[in-house]
């Protein structure tokens, strides 16, 4: 069983990417699960092209992409990806698409394929606080999640893939007063439940996580 | 020109549903343009169903649904509705769906086709604090919004339709500590400058609202 | 029955001052009360110094000082100052005391004596968002508290005086995301209400309004 | 050097007390110093005397009494503790006053002696999110702060004693939506840092960490 997860390199001003610092101290076997770890650029539409390729080159049965989202409280599997990229922060190399089109001939948007109420729950009873998203966002984590999503549905059917968003780690508060943040280990703790989960669960579970807005 | 305007009836305990105060406090014309008003029992599908008799009946031109997000800042154009009920709470009528498709045949999402940004932007010029979202939850705010969306793309083609969130008004946390709220006058005014605005812009503007996450 | 109220200069980059808005806004009496504006510069001690000369021409038989608290849902009535200059930023002169006691010959604290939980529940009534707070931090604003409360200990011991935050106004956050505000009408509401109240109320009530932090 | 270092059990509904779990989780020795433990009834004024027969008991340089601030998101020393109890919920006996004063012959307030800022200086060094706070609330973590600063001042002239606030820990917030959450080997740790930081520092230092409001 082969994963790929991937974090990317910082932005926004930020010294570090929490989803990177996470992926690199993890392991590369999880028992029966090889781990294949790539760091991904913060910029619209590179990222997916540099996903693609690391996907030819790792042949993953599952890719979890993760990132940076400043400001939650808890890890948060995103349910869905919206064919739109409208930034309000510059990405890496200074493009601020607004309101454009990822694929012009892609969906309005794609569903992940992890089991993210699984997720959660696993999550929860490790005791590491945990929710479903609906939303990525406009910038590249959901880009990457949409870009993801629309190669599986086109071109790699037997592909199972998602996002995944992260709390600051607690360096990058210090001095953000009022900021949540958590602990890189617990972090990294959460990458491998998740991990066991997507390869131990077939097909997601009904448990409600619904958010009324 | 002819606009219908919804909100819910009270749900989660409320006793008041501050998207259908303000709405009943609105004139029946501004100007040129007809409003018509409905309360909308909030009640997964049940609400669409209605919502269609309304369009019936009314024969818009555009229909604008709006709700209320508790915890919210500020006046939200939705971008984007999702084929998914997933219930956190009971709906009015003890509903509590899971990860449901609103429609089978539907797409994934729909996109608002109301002009977001420049609401945006004529609310903030009006000092009325104002963001689009991306997400309008699992509940049945996000159901309406989406079998709208739905019944534009089957049925109706020429209608231009999409969905508000609004605030808790002051009454609703006078017990409910630092949740913020905003002022029933306030929402009223916003819905005032929204139904000039949709009808004022032929199609949308490009100023980046976006959202890193 | 004569009230002086004061707002202050805008401070923090702000261009205005919701505290004094909503002050100049308000009548010149309600009733047989006479109603006495100040706008006090926010400069650490010049603003006591400044509010002594104010209480000296005017002669109130209550002070009520307000300003802005960047962040708060509601209108709090402060309950107590502490003896402490602590500057985050700088004041409107460029002083940036750290640590300071205000009087050294002072108390370590004082508490209001206006009738705080009586304007609390009064506010309420009105569908005003109202709560106690415990700390009107260490800026200016704690300043001019601690400094009003202090002359009311040494040498005005008939006057009755206190400290009143209010949120931002809608204006000022509309470039500022998930800031909570409120109309300015109903900040200028507030203020006739806590007038009212305070001499209406000979001594303050007996309901729960604590903070468990 | 010896050291008593308090915690609360658990209060409002929760199964534990973070205070609690950390401090017993810590070794009973650091170098020299030695370190008394002791679990605090989170009853209001009983929880003062106990802390005295504790002291008495363990006859310690330094006590530093800790407890649980849920909706924080750092490590918070408090600056000073206030003459009153004030209950928003029961205590853990059912009482809840009413703007009593905890002392008839206390200071208004007193002031923390331990070196809060060089507190928060160390902790943030160590990449741990911390700050002064203010406001100890008007509940029982107030109530034994003010007991001990009190006795210190009355009959313990060479103890040196505060109060240190701290989040809720992740297990938690599970099941809380929103609320902000830090590992509990992470407060562990804080609380070692505090401990070497009180005896390493004479004084505190003049650092700002001050709030303007």
């Amino acid at each position: 069983m082969r994963v790929l997860i991937t974090g990317f390199t910082p932005f926004g001003g930020e010294k570090i990417n929490p989803s990177w610092e996470a992926i690199k101290r993890m392991k590369d076997n999880y028992g029966d699960i090889k781990v294949f770890k790539s760091e991904i650029p913060t910029v619209f539409n590179k990222a997916i092209y540099f996903l693609e390729e690391e996907i030819q080159r790792y042949n993953p049965d599952v890719v979890i992409c993760t990132g940076q989202a400043g400001g939650r409280t808890a890890i948060t599997p995103e349910r869905v990806a919206i064919n739109v990229n409208d930034a309000r922060i510059p990405d890496n190399e200074g493009n601020t698409p607004i309101d454009k089109k990822i694929f012009e001939d892609g969906e309005n948007a794609y569903f992940s394929s992890l089991p993210i109420k699984a997720i959660v729950k696993e999550l929860k009873e490790k005791n590491i606080p945990a929710t479903v998203s609906n939303s990525a966002g406009t910038f590249v984590c959901n880009n990457i999640m949409y870009g993801l999503l629309y190669y599986i549905d086109k071109n790699y059917e037997n592909l199972k893939g998602g996002f995944v968003h992260i709390p600051y780690i607690h360096e990058q508060v210090v001095d953000k007063p009022n900021n949540p943040s958590m602990d890189l280990e617990t972090i990294k703790k959460a990458f491998e439940i998740i991990i066991e989960t997507v390869f131990r669960y077939d097909s997601d579970i009904a448990i409600s996580d619904g958010k009324t807005r």
